[in-house]
């Protein structure tokens, strides 16, 4: 059965956005490296790392244990890592620094979107054959204020802002469009979020990588030998991936 | 043209909410008293009550101002109550008092769902004569959590989480399910989100207050003489009203 339908994720397959929270993560650590304990490394250089990769693992452990409650995105992040700011400095950070997380909160809220390479030529290309989905999951405001600002709104047929991207949840989109699996292709950077749950229903995916992946969405692709996954080094190879497989 | 579909709010229409947000306020008004001045007020009681007064209005001030970034919802709840608590105190808050406002958040998500009297009976009464449709806005993992606990979503023939509610968003809503303005009426407790902008539409709407309502949410009512609004004391005469209207 040939392809209809492609789907999109957005944030790190057509806009840059882990590398505004790595940024973040940097700044934080920086921010809390006076509240840890050195005393018992030796070398001061890797004493330095291992401080950073002490809070980094907190904060992500912490992000882990209020995915459930707290969901995706900016909002969740920034109270994730006031809670790691209090919990790595035993209660001593100052209100300041809190104030300083707050901002760096507003201003991943507040950052422009820049397309990835090759995006908006993609789309073009593609949008004559396919129907093109944006699926995506995060704070619903946010998104939807990425995907305005984003100009590429109009190419797409439909967009769905999903609270998590799970086998159960892009099979309510496709139903809701009455594509079969089948038809149905999605692209994307997060093999856990955009590939895994796709090839689950029987439907194919292409792992387009971006240079850097959130710890909470780490996967290992190496065991994936399906028919139906694929992957990309760039989104541009895209048309011509798609031409072989129809 | 008779109605066919009736949207239902949740937070305050269907469920209690703003009870649990109005309890976490007063506690954090409590927690902020320390840091408030009243040297110049002279009666003990009106400067206890000044000094609340002045928190609460400070904290809805915030929000107001953060409403265009971080949205509705107690992640935006919890964020702007940690930027009055820095700015009320001007930087002074200890990081465990920053610790129990996280908490509170926490706790405001966790909420088990209570439905208000009479809500099971009327959905019930009504889902065998019209479409119904669940209409709300916040946080998506949120509202969707809240869903899933309240037990009433199998009567819903459609589900709608907005990031706000505008005259714009309803007419998506209904051109997604080919539904004619004249044809639907919305229920909802709040003026300005469930009733103004489905009247703009030329749709039909119907005001069940909640004993609280929101700063942010609070409308006057008392100048609004169209034909297609009215007004309940409660959820239960919805079914009376409507054999009246069709």
């Amino acid at each position: 059965m040939a392809l209809t339908t492609i789907g999109f994720d957005a944030d790190d397959t057509l806009w840059h956005s882990e590398s505004h929270f790595l940024l973040t993560t940097e700044r934080f650590c920086e921010l809390l490296a006076p509240w840890t304990q050195s005393s018992r490394l030796q070398n001061p250089s890797s004493a330095k790392s291992s401080q950073r990769d002490l809070i980094e693992t907190q904060l992500i452990n912490i992000e882990r244990r209020n995915l459930r409650l707290l969901g995706y995105g900016a909002k969740a992040f920034t109270l994730s890592m006031i809670e790691t700011a209090i919990e790595v400095s035993a209660g001593e950070i100052p209100a300041s620094a809190i104030a300083e997380i707050l901002e760096w909160g507003h201003e991943l809220l507040n950052h422009p979107v820049e397309l990835l390479d090759g995006v908006t030529d993609t789309l073009d290309a593609l949008a004559g054959s396919y129907e093109l989905l944006l699926i995506t999951k995060g704070d619903l405001l946010h998104q939807e204020s990425k995907i305005a600002k984003s100009g590429i709104a109009p190419v797409f047929s439909g967009i769905e802002i999903l609270s998590n991207k799970t086998a159960a949840s892009y099979e309510r989109v496709l139903q809701q469009r009455s594509v079969p699996a089948k038809e149905f292709l999605m692209v994307g950077n997060s093999v856990r979020s955009d590939v895994l749950p796709v090839l689950e229903l029987g439907a194919q995916a292409v792992h387009v990588p971006y240079h850097v992946t959130w710890a909470l969405e780490e996967h290992d692709s190496t065991d994936l030998h399906a028919e139906q996954f694929h992957s990309c080094r760039h989104i541009s190879e895209l048309p011509e991936l798609l031409s072989r497989l129809n």
